[in-house]
C-alpha cells in the first residue's frame, strides 16, 4: 500500500521546516535574459519557447528542492505553447519528483465521470495498471462545478496510488465570490463544496491526521479561510494568492490548525521571478536570477516559519 | 474583422443540414481492430497509443466532415497519454480545421484572470499577436466556477479572433445537480450562471442573431434546457448526452429555437465506436468500421434533422 498522500506531504513540511509552495508559472516576458537569451526565436517559435520554459522550470526545481515540500507546476502556462509545452511540463513533473518534491499538478480539470477517468489516469495513474501516468504528479487540483461523479476517479486514484487532489472550494480571484457565494439554506455555495469536500476525504485519513482530499481556499479571503478551517479540520489547504496577488503571513494564518499543520501556501511569480522584483532586484537582478530565487524562497520560508510551530 | 463564431457555425448548420457534432473521443479498449493491430505496443507505450488515436481521430474527421458542422475532440483522452497524446490532439484538430469542420476543442479550463488568459491564449489564440496559438481551434468549452475573471480572457479572444465558447451551465452527468441546482434567492445555481453567459454574450451576437458566448446545457435534463432555452434565447447551447449517455431526439427539442437554430448536438462513443453497437455492429462490423461511423452520423442527422426546420 503506498503512503498516503497527505502523511507524505506533512513529513516533508517537518522536515523541512516549511509550508511554502514553489508555482512554476513561466511567462516568456519575465524570463530572466540570461536564459531567454538562449532561446533567440522563443517569440516565433513554441518549440524554443518550450525549450526555454524546460531549462527555466528545471533549474527553480534544483534551486527550491532543498528549501520546500513542493512545487506546483502551472499547465496552463505550458499549454499555451501546444505539444511542445506538454512536453516540456512532464520533463519539469519529473526532474521535480526526481528531486524528492512533491508535485502539485495544478490543471484544474473537470469532467463528467468517464472523461475524468482519463484525466485522473492521466495524472495521478490509473489504478487498474493499465499503462503508465501521462505525467509524474502526486497530487492535482480539480474543478468541482460536476459534483461528486466528475471528482469520484480522481478519489479512487488518491486511494490506491497514494495520491493527492486539492478540489477548488475558495478560490483567490477578485469575481471569486459570483457563484461561489451564492447562499443556499444558509450555507453560500463553497460550503456546500467544503462539506462534500470533508465527506469525501473521510476514508483517506492519514496517520498524521490528516485526507489525502485538500481543498484549495485563497489566502485573499482571510475570514473565509477561518470558517472553512474549522468546518474541515482534517483537510490539508492549498492556499494560493500570497505575494504576488496580495496575501500576506497574517491573511493565510487562519488556513492552519494549531499542529501547525493544515495548509500549504504557494508563491508563484514573486518567487520565480523575483530577480525583477523588490529587494531581490537590486541587490541580485537579472544575471544572478538564480540567488534570488533562493533568496526570496528562503524569506517566504520566514515569513511563513510561526505558522508551523505548533500553539 | 474575422467572422462571428456563431455565423460560421449557422452557416455550417444550414448548409450541411446537420446540427450534430462528432466527438472525439478515442479510448484503446474500444478502438477498431484494423488501427489498434497496427500498433502492437500501444497498451505498454504512450507514443504508440498517442499514434493509434491520431490515425483513428484524423480519419473519423475525414469520414464525418461531409455530413456535420463540426466536431468536438475530447482533450482528456489525450492528454491520458502525456505529451505525445498532446501531440496527436494538435494534429487531429489541425486535420479537422482544414477539412472545413469547426473545432469545438472540449477542454473544461478554468483559472483565475491571468491563468485563464494562457489557456485562451492556447486554444483560441492571442489577441496581442505574441506568437502562434498551442492548438487550432475555433471554440473551447469552459468551467464558470471562478466567475467573470476567469472567462473575460475567452470572452476577449472570441471578439478578436472571430472565436466561440461555450460555458458550462447545466452539465450532463447524474451528478451535476449537486451544486448547480442550489437555489439562491428564487434561482438555482445554474440560471445564475446563465445569466451571466447571457450578459456576456450580448455584444458577440452575430448576424444571424446568436452569439459566439454559447453554453453547455445536457441533453440528459430537457425540463432544465426547455428553461434555459427561454431565457437565453440568442445563445447557442452545445448539447452532450445524446446517445450513451441515454438523450433521445425528443430531449434536445427543447434546446431548440422556432428558427431551427440555437443548439448543436454532439454523440461521441454512439458515432465513433458504432462498429461494435447496435444494428451497425450487426451490418458492418470491425473490418467496415468506416462505414459504421458514415452510416451512424446519417442516422444521428435524419434523427435530429426536424428539429433545424423553422416552425
Amino acid at each position: 500500500m503506498p503512503t498516503n498522500f497527505a502523511d507524505r506531504l506533512n513529513a516533508l513540511i517537518r522536515k523541512k521546516q516549511s509550508c511554502s509552495v514553489v508555482g512554476i508559472d513561466p511567462r516568456l516576458s519575465q524570463l530572466p535574459a540570461v536564459i531567454l537569451g538562449k532561446y533567440p526565436n522563443a517569440l516565433k517559435s513554441l518549440e524554443d519557447a518550450a525549450d526555454a520554459y524546460r531549462e527555466f522550470g528545471c533549474r527553480i526545481a534544483e534551486l527550491v528542492a532543498p528549501l520546500v515540500p513542493a512545487v506546483k507546476p502551472q499547465v496552463a502556462f505550458f499549454e499555451r505553447l501546444g505539444p511542445a509545452g506538454m512536453a516540456a511540463y512532464a520533463d519539469v513533473c519529473s526532474a521535480a519528483s526526481d528531486l524528492g518534491l512533491l508535485v502539485i499538478a495544478d490543471v484544474k480539470r473537470s469532467d463528467i465521470g468517464s472523461t475524468a477517468q482519463a484525466y485522473s489516469d492521466a495524472f495521478l495513474g490509473p489504478v487498474d495498471g493499465s499503462g503508465p501516468p501521462g505525467f509524474e504528479a502526486d497530487a492535482v487540483t480539480v474543478n468541482p462545478y460536476l459534483g461528486s461523479d466528475g471528482v469520484k476517479p480522481f478519489i479512487e486514484a488518491a486511494k490506491v496510488n497514494g495520491k493527492g487532489l486539492f478540489i477548488l472550494v475558495r478560490t483567490s480571484n477578485p469575481s471569486a465570490g459570483e457563484f461561489q457565494d451564492l447562499k443556499h439554506e444558509g450555507k453560500v455555495v463553497f460550503e456546500h463544496v467544503a462539506e462534500k469536500v470533508k465527506e469525501w476525504g473521510q476514508e483517506l485519513i492519514g496517520e498524521s491526521g490528516y485526507s489525502s482530499i485538500g481543498a484549495v481556499v485563497g489566502a485573499t479571503y482571510p475570514q473565509e479561510a477561518a470558517f472553512l478551517r474549522a468546518l474541515m479540520p482534517q483537510t490539508p489547504f492549498l492556499v494560493p494568492g500570497y505575494g504576488a496577488q496580495g496575501g500576506s503571513a497574517e491573511d493565510v494564518r487562519p488556513s492552519f490548525n494549531g499542529d501547525g499543520l493544515g495548509a500549504v501556501v504557494n508563491a508563484s511569480r514573486s518567487i520565480i521571478f523575483a530577480h525583477s522584483q523588490g529587494p531581490w532586484k537590486e541587490k541580485f537582478g537579472d544575471a544572478r536570477w538564480e540567488e534570488a530565487v533562493v533568496a526570496a524562497t528562503k524569506k517566504m520560508n520566514d515569513d511563513l516559519r510561526p505558522l508551523i510551530q505548533s500553539s
